[in-house]
């Protein structure tokens, strides 16, 4: 049986901190060089932003199935660890040291049942294979999205794709992500006609027209939600105008609004709704919308019901469905094929003395396992 | 007859920026004691906040009529001036200088009008006044309110206070000011619950409710105006969030009003107004309200008709009574005494080339005068 303890002590020993490696994706390419897989190193950026990544596959047919993970991680932070958040000290039962949840262990564990099911299987028709970042937690320019250009042209892109995000809340395994909302930043600034307060029909109060504005956008309800979405929801994040003199009427105003959006809307038609929204308001208004990610779902396949069972199998945890809170990577590889996130407890992900239970750890490694049983029983 | 164009001359070359006074009174007090007048220096102040001021009267019946205003000036500014801001260059009939109208030409005029109008009555019945002050361009705490406490103590609240602001907008005289809005400034901040953007039920965002109370402030009208004043104004001057984390529901966001208010509300009234639409929409919320000046307004009397006359005697301009602008000493005054203003135009007060013209200057001596004839005809 391979061991994902003594594999995830060794990844969180690497200070891999993005942009730095420090080692890690080495330790991988070994292991999984060792049981057959090709590798292919997809370095991207130059000097201070260049990034290391690699694509690794084992077989050629399908189907395919591929695990996306990255080996950076966020800075340990100022806040005092009870032990050095590089040294992957063991205590009672527990790992701890940066990294430990999000997400060394879920590729520790995946590595491990990859190794386990070979064991059993040496020869197995589909292939499986490694989409490894070291940029996930940095700009996410140099990491997932050009490795998935190269995936594409190099004819690599699998039938099924898990990411493995630490996406259990309480219990590993209570949650799947099987989508994201998408998120839209706007920044919106009204032009008026500054002036004195004592004479507001010689000025334009732009502030007044950016309420208007404001509220037109917050108070609609987007939608309701649907099978699988929460409802979208519109968050002004901060109005700044900076004018400290009371009898003065200002001359610009300026507003952050973000959405975040189900897939019942697209980035696109919500940017032409804000612009029309505003200038139904104002004749002068300047609009910057930057369109973070869109809402993307994979309707629950085989992967998933898979996922499910093993887990029920595994830990008696009967997972949500879910498409809730923030971004990931698995936005860009939805836009290839199916795509799901599951992986360990993540309540102390990017915390002082973040931990995983070398019970959780063994437990994922048995479901992933399970789950790469399922896909290629023949 | 007594000249106001040497006089005003004389008063620019006093550099008399708030506090200063740069002689500036001392030319008056030396005019008023040459015909009669009773002096009383009534400084106020210690070290650098000191202010000169100083009543002057003759005589001590009544009709008691008091001519008000200021000699401080405010700073010449960063902007070139054609001649040098404190020289009194007088070029093509024009008089250039700061505080030419704003408003040592006002007092100028009226001390000529004095002089003149002592020549052909050296005995009449009630009496006149001066209420100069150097700190009306200043914070105005030395000034006309402690010298009205004064005079009130010393029985020297007059019937009637004439205050020589520049009030005439386009030509001489087209308007009088017979009274003011008040003024209120409000800062309001509310305290919400910060939060991820990705989980706003979690969070209470500050903006959205501030949104609302500021929209419930700036909605109704208030009223709509009277016989002597416009409708109350509700501004927004600012708003201010300082949030810069465009994925982050923000814990606390401010905003500043304006409310300029006619005499059919009152400032306390509209502070409980603003505290009662606050609450009603967030629990916490700190208010500070202050409010500058009550509204206040002196029904036209014979003094104003007086001045009507006058003014249409000498320029054929049929004044409008207003109550419109900003505030102004008269509303100190009005707390004691009927009170109206009017003097020069304004359009060059506090910009760089202000100006009077001699011809104005002139016309407004005859004016003041005509007014004194008039309330002291036997
Ligand atoms: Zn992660
Ligand atoms: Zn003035």
């Amino acid at each position: 049986m391979s061991d994902p303890v003594s594999l995830l002590q060794e990844l969180i020993r690497c200070p891999s901190v993005t942009p730095h490696d420090a080692g890690a994706q080495d330790i991988l390419k070994a292991r999984l060089q060792k049981i057959g897989f090709e590798i292919f190193d997809l370095p991207f950026g130059e000097g201070e932003h260049r990034i290391l990544n690699f694509f690794a596959r084992l077989g050629s047919g399908h189907p395919h199935f591929c695990f996306a993970g990255h080996t950076d991680v966020v800075p340990a932070g100022k806040n005092n660890w009870d032990s050095d958040p590089f040294s992957a000290e063991l205590k009672d039962g527990v790992i701890y040291g940066r990294g430990a949840c999000d997400m060394k262990g879920g590729i520790a564990a995946f590595i491990s049942a990859v190794e386990n099911f070979l064991e059993g299987h040496s020869e197995f028709s589909g292939s499986l294979s490694f989409l490894i970042t070291g940029d996930e937690e940095g700009p996410g320019i140099n990491g997932t999205v050009k490795v998935l250009e190269w995936m594409q042209k190099h004819n690599h892109i699998p039938d099924f794709c898990l990411v493995g995000e630490p996406t259990s809340a309480q219990v590993l395994g209570d949650i799947i992500k099987i989508g994201r909302r998408g998120s839209l930043n706007a920044v919106i600034e009204v032009e008026g006609t500054q002036g004195h307060v004592a004479y507001p029909h010689l000025a334009d109060n732009p502030i007044h027209k950016l309420m208007t504005i404001l509220t037109s956008l917050t108070q609609p309800v987007l939608d309701n939600g649907n099978e699988w979405f929460q409802p979208s929801s519109v968050q002004v994040t901060s109005i700044d105008v900076g004018n400290v003199v009371t009898n003065l009427i200002p001359g610009t105003a300026t507003a952050r609004i973000n959405i975040r959006f189900n897939n019942l809307h697209s980035g696109t038609a919500l940017k032409g709704w804000i612009a029309t929204q505003c200038h139904r308001v104002a004749e002068y208004c300047k609009i910057d919308v930057a369109i973070s990610g869109e809402a993307f779902l994979t309707e629950p396949g085989e992967e998933v019901r898979a996922l499910c069972e093993a887990i029920h199998q595994v830990n008696q945890v009967k997972p949500r469905l879910d498409t809730g809170g923030g971004t990931s990577d698995a936005r860009f590889i939805s836009q290839y094929c199916a795509v799901a996130e599951f992986g360990l407890v993540g309540q102390t992900m990017h915390k002082v003395n973040e931990a995983v239970s070398i019970l959780d750890l063994n437990q994922l490694t048995t479901i992933y396992q399970n789950v790469i049983e399922a896909l290629f029983k023949e």
